[in-house]
């Protein structure tokens, strides 16, 4: 009759299954300045509402990383509390902007589950969609995580792979993105005279700037999106564990790199789409954050000629500045990577 | 003609003062943010305005705790200044709910003096009020510190000790809950299908998780609620005092246990009341905090069918997780223990 | 084709030049929240919205150092990214207050350049303008920096040091403070019964507390203000500097002097000009900070009874309890100094 939840274990899934998670989230101003205070971003159109307003918003959006951070929080407590790994994420996009004073929950469908061979885990595959108030969908995404069974002679609850997208198609990209306004668009006050057009793929940017985190910070950050998983959090059961610390959540790692992106992508105003991301390694309190990062691909958008599509490779790393745009030697990361993000962003034409 | 004040000393308390306390304070959604980010509590009525609303309040209440920080924080310059110890706490309920844009502010009135027979020292006993902006008391509670004699040769101001209740009567608590609709009571947004009538006395719930505390958080804390106490904040002085570090404010292990309370009694939306609570042992930046609580009786309410109330005994310890339940020996208490809090929650029925 | 701004160069400096700064801002309760939590000022005006209503403002505006802090942190891409020391301060004041939801720009004029004799590096004079979303100017600030020159062969773009004010003249002192109503000022809320009456020119106030500050405070200060100065954040560069440690912002010093001085200055609820300052140490983390203050001057103000200026002299250090007021033998600072800060605040009178 134990009233806490330990959480689900592997058997626990079923396909097709769906989770409404806890908690419902109202998103504040107050949300938007600890956030800001933890990583300094500095683009125009999340800091401004005057700015925001000119070009085409009702008001100066919240910084969409921060609204996957709240819908991903929710889903811990029954997706990921017996997680050995978080695997992967590929499809998420934005659907619709998020300003302060809108709900946000959280909804999951289980679309795969496939057991390890070991029987001691499996891997489960969960859509998730962040919604408003009104039911609008403002965020989706699929993610996949290797979870303990409870019991290793349960029998697999299912046995399913399902076929993920790699990349996100174009025209699903400007969901979240209202007709901007070009001629109110101020390249001056935005931080950078560079557009869309202004960038080649295979072009190479080192972000330069470095950020040493703190343990209070990132337990500041991760509490603010509720997210429970306790391996960020408890020193004392960390400290007797695998790395004899707590885990920063890697979700820290792409806060951090892309407010080090400004320099060199300022008009890159919005986050569409995150086609996929590995978190390499695991960053520890103490580590600075270095990044720097490619474009991979450009995009015009359907019916869209205000804005373009760059699809970024932001590479993270720890204690190592990215002047020689470290990456892989062979299919090796070099080891001071700790995250490989595949991402689509937005720039004005 | 020195400007700064020095505080109370016990000698300049009398019976029946009143003492209106700087500074008042509009709660915004600031505060609720930052409070938020550094405890994590997952409550869905005070996370969302949509739950809250769907249930009956006019928006999401400012958390209980958070209110009572910072109507305890008004008193410090007054009354604990000169404290050797923050002895104890009675009577404490929530007459009225607060949300953000109200202004609280805090008076308090000498009801007890009792000196000490070495005549250093003498307990003062004050009721304080916490009030919004307008004159509508959100809050009351009597406290009893131990405060130096400036001079030991001074009389004693006074010799009374007041009667004080040892539990709150029922029929205070929902001073501060509206009407719950519970059809729109949604469980599983709130977390746990657990309502008033699934717990039975004597219950008891580890809540399993653990939050480490570090400086730059307790200290965060402590000054968002406009406390004062210096032996939070200055390592310089404290490095060569008693414990050689920074005490962290009691009240912070009370909201850690508060947050970490919500795997167990999710539901349970509202503290309506501290009976009593006793500060077992400091706590210091590094520790982890863990807990756990029993329920030590129920009661319905009077003309309330909506909600019911539930008095918690909930332990928090320090590096020690709580599956076996630790207490007391005898009279002693567990040497991990650092708070035993008596309080009532309203859970729905 | 870098994207990435490497910062101005001395050589890239012209007089007359003038530089809009990214990125707008709009200021909300949410900053106001963070401000507090790391500081913890207790004024009343900037604290209640019930306090500031009543005595004339039309709600509690932002405090002055936040406002300076943010127009300050725009100007950095641009003014000082390559600095090797940020001299010094004059001519600053107030303009108009600034209320959570107004968005504040910030411009900047060269208005002095002079090459040093090793033609290493320059001295750049700008006057730097913080304004609102209707274009009204909030602050006026002067303040020079010691840049890097890129080529040490490139001709010095300017030879001219401007005149600047020592002194703020009281006729600019009351710009950003309304007509405030005397009747309606309560003392005992706003913590103190001193008022401009009470102090005399000479006399000197022992501010008491001291505060340790963490790294994780400076850095989410700094980043609160979108600060970008690389020496605050970055401790893998840092670490192998002339210091070995990150350094921290000096305005964090200000911010920290300011909020213990209202143990003294309670009524000082405006800060209306800075005369001059000057960082005469660096700040590392660990470090506690103390502060004491001497009243240089008195000044009515043209046109207003309401309130009186008072010309203070705020001296910081580190780990110095200032009862003995620490300032200099002869030309030298008492080696705990951090700060020497010349300004104006306003009290009722």
């Amino acid at each position: 009759m134990a009233k806490t939840s330990p959480g689900n274990f592997f058997e626990d899934f079923r396909i097709g299954q769906v989770i409404r998670h806890a908690t419902p989230r109202t998103v504040t101003a107050g949300d938007v300045a600890v956030y800001n205070s933890l990583f300094g971003p500095r683009f125009a159109v999340q800091s401004s509402d005057e700015f925001a307003k000119a070009i085409g918003y009702p008001r100066a959006p919240i910084d969409d990383l921060l609204v996957f951070h709240i819908v991903f929080g929710k889903t811990v407590p029954d997706i990921s509390l017996n997680a050995v790994a978080n695997l992967g994420y590929a499809g998420c996009y934005f659907r619709a902007p998020v300003y302060p004073g809108d709900t946000l929950s959280a909804l999951s469908e289980v679309i795969g589950l496939k057991e390890n061979s070991s029987r001691k885990t499996g891997i489960v595959y969960v859509r998730t969609t962040g919604s408003n108030q009104n039911g609008t969908s403002v965020l989706e995404y699929v993610r996949w995580v290797m979870v303990r069974k409870r019991d290793e002679a349960a029998p697999a609850p299912g046995d399913h792979v399902p076929r993920l997208p790699t990349v996100l198609d174009p025209k699903v990209l400007s969901e979240a993105c209202p007709p901007i306004d070009l001629s109110a668009y101020d390249l001056a006050l935005a931080g950078s005279p560079y557009r869309f057009g202004d960038y080649e793929v295979g072009e190479r940017v080192d972000h330069l700037d470095g950020i040493t985190v703190e343990e209070a910070e990132h337990m500041t950050a991760t509490r603010l999106y509720q997210n429970t998983a306790r391996i960020h959090f408890n020193q004392y059961i960390e400290g007797k564990g695998r790395f004899g610390r707590r885990l920063i959540y890697g979700g820290h790692v792409i806060s951090l790199a892309r407010a080090v992106s400004f320099n060199g992508f300022a008009n890159a105003f919005h986050v569409a789409a995150i086609n996929g991301g590995r978190h390499v390694a695991p960053l520890f309190a103490g580590g600075t954050v270095f990044a720097w990062s490619e474009v991979l691909a450009k995009s015009e958008l359907p019916g869209r000629d205000d804005v373009g599509a760059l699809r970024l490779r932001t590479i993270a790393t720890r204690d190592r500045p990215c002047e020689d745009f470290p990456f892989k030697s062979g299919d090796e990361y070099d080891p001071a990577i700790l995250l490989d993000l595949d991402y689509w962003v937005l720039m004005p034409r």
